[in-house]
């Protein structure tokens, strides 16, 4: 019987692998706040940050799959959190209540920002792991962790990297709701030149995968992105398009984030080796899908 | 002021460490027993794997310089024993407290074991990590969190990767001190073909290197060698001969470890750099120190 708990299961990420889990076998949730009872899901209460309700949980549920996608993540200051090094303290924990309670099988969400700068799209065994942020540091420093703990309690552990999810559930304050809201209210948009390039995946999508790499029996690091690089003004212009708005976007007019890189994607090819297939949502259908959000 | 924290300071390398630091400051230590009060050194007892106790020992000394030398180091155990994972957590508590008491400058003692196998001599930034034991995970996920936890709290922060160590207070039970017990015992010897690649580091020599690299301004990972590659037939060989006891030696007649490297050695340019210079105890004068132990 395969027993899933997903960790972060009210999350930008969680949710979507949550959604996409339905059926796969007994699925258990685990979030801060106590959720009603759901015919598919079993709901559990627990502040992954204390090391007792972590004990508790992973005693209770018994787990033989765990998808780990509770992390700080307030947008713009989780880059910099110092609640990174907490998650990583947890997560460690979080590995030996695992294992210790018969755990067959990890995935841990990891992040595009643990890899070096690279001009060309990243690939998860050649480029080197050379995180900028504290985000970026604490998740390599969870990965090396979820190896140690694997190699330990013998179950087979899989690391994800997520480039730049977008899509329903994307909390107030990043890019695209922001742009969106904006707009909405028909105000002007100051944006930097927007030539970036960046993978953006669907988060639907990338809760897809996720659940795919759970169910298959693939080890090592996986880049979670669309296999297509676009540049910020592509993106944002064809939500502005959707909108009729397009005259309300001034790229150009904001300077870039200190230290932003220039180009940031993924190559995929290790994931669809796997599993056959990528979960691409066409890029109009999921700003559509965005755009129909409350 | 400089006062400086030196954890691990009865271990094979903080006691070396120790030794080499007399005098460069307000000198403090920390062992998990209770040490004689000394006239160059302030002995703190302390349990760092209990989080109430860092916190309180970084409380008490606030050290502005922090030398971490404590870890799982049990011979040969210690590769794939789950207290790697303890040391772990017990490091990030560390880290945190470090910071929150005004700590200025952190060195962490690292392993070659965080490299990927490599036949030429591992350099800091270009050879990739790549760890094949639990060690070694656990010991690149701390370089990761103290990477993050530099950033957050604004210490400076170097990381030290240890080649192979040797020397007095080399714990029995690895290879030189077994070697040389047999010897005196009169007892042949049985190991692998020996012809193995390694860089052997003579342990003061090791623990004047982190000392210079404590007391310098050098940021980021530094390899800590004697920058020559040996065979282990050559070092044991060596340590044999000066003992009149070459034909007890039998090479070859043992399989080598499983998975071990043929070559691990490394490249200390980075540290002479900064420093100017390697500290070198020609192989010969170590190992009859190594012999003149009790």
């Amino acid at each position: 019987m395969t027993r899933i708990l997903i960790t972060g299961a009210t999350g930008f990420i969680g949710r979507h692998c949550l959604a996409a889990l339905a059926g796969a076998g007994e699925l258990h949730a685990a979030s801060r706040s106590p959720r009603p009872a759901d015919g598919s899901v079993t709901w559990h209460s627990a502040d992954l940050l204390d090391d007792a309700s972590i004990t508790a949980l992973l005693r209770t549920v018994r787990p033989t799959h765990l998808l780990h996608a509770a992390w700080e993540a307030t947008p713009v200051s989780y880059a910099t959190s110092p609640e990174n090094l907490r998650w990583l303290r947890a997560g460690v924990t979080l590995l030996q209540a695992f294992g210790d309670n018969g755990g067959e099988r990890f995935l841990g969400v990891g992040t595009s920002a643990e890899y070096a700068r690279s001009e060309t799209p990243c690939i998860e065994e050649v480029t080197p792991i050379r995180p900028e942020t504290i985000y970026g540091h604490a998740k390599a420093a969870m990965h090396q962790a979820t190896c140690a703990a694997a190699r330990h309690h013998g179950f087979a552990a899989a690391w994800a990297r997520i480039f730049l999810p977008f899509g329903p559930g994307d909390p107030a304050g990043r890019l695209l709701p922001s742009v969106l809201a904006a707009i909405r209210r028909g105000e002007r948009v100051a944006l930097s030149d927007g030539l970036q390039q960046r993978d953006f995946v669907y988060a639907p999508d990338a809760g897809r995968m996720l659940a795919r790499l759970l169910l298959s029996d693939g080890t090592g690091s996986f880049n979670i992105g669309s296999g297509a690089a676009r540049s910020i003004r592509d993106v944002v212009g064809t939500l502005a398009r959707l909108h009729d708005a397009e005259t309300l976007i001034d790229f150009g007019v904001k300077p870039r984030r200190e230290g932003e890189a220039e180009v940031l994607v993924a190559d995929v090819t290790r994931y669809v080796r796997l599993i056959g297939a990528l979960e691409a949502t066409p890029l109009e259908t999921a700003l559509r899908a965005l755009s129909a959000q409350a």
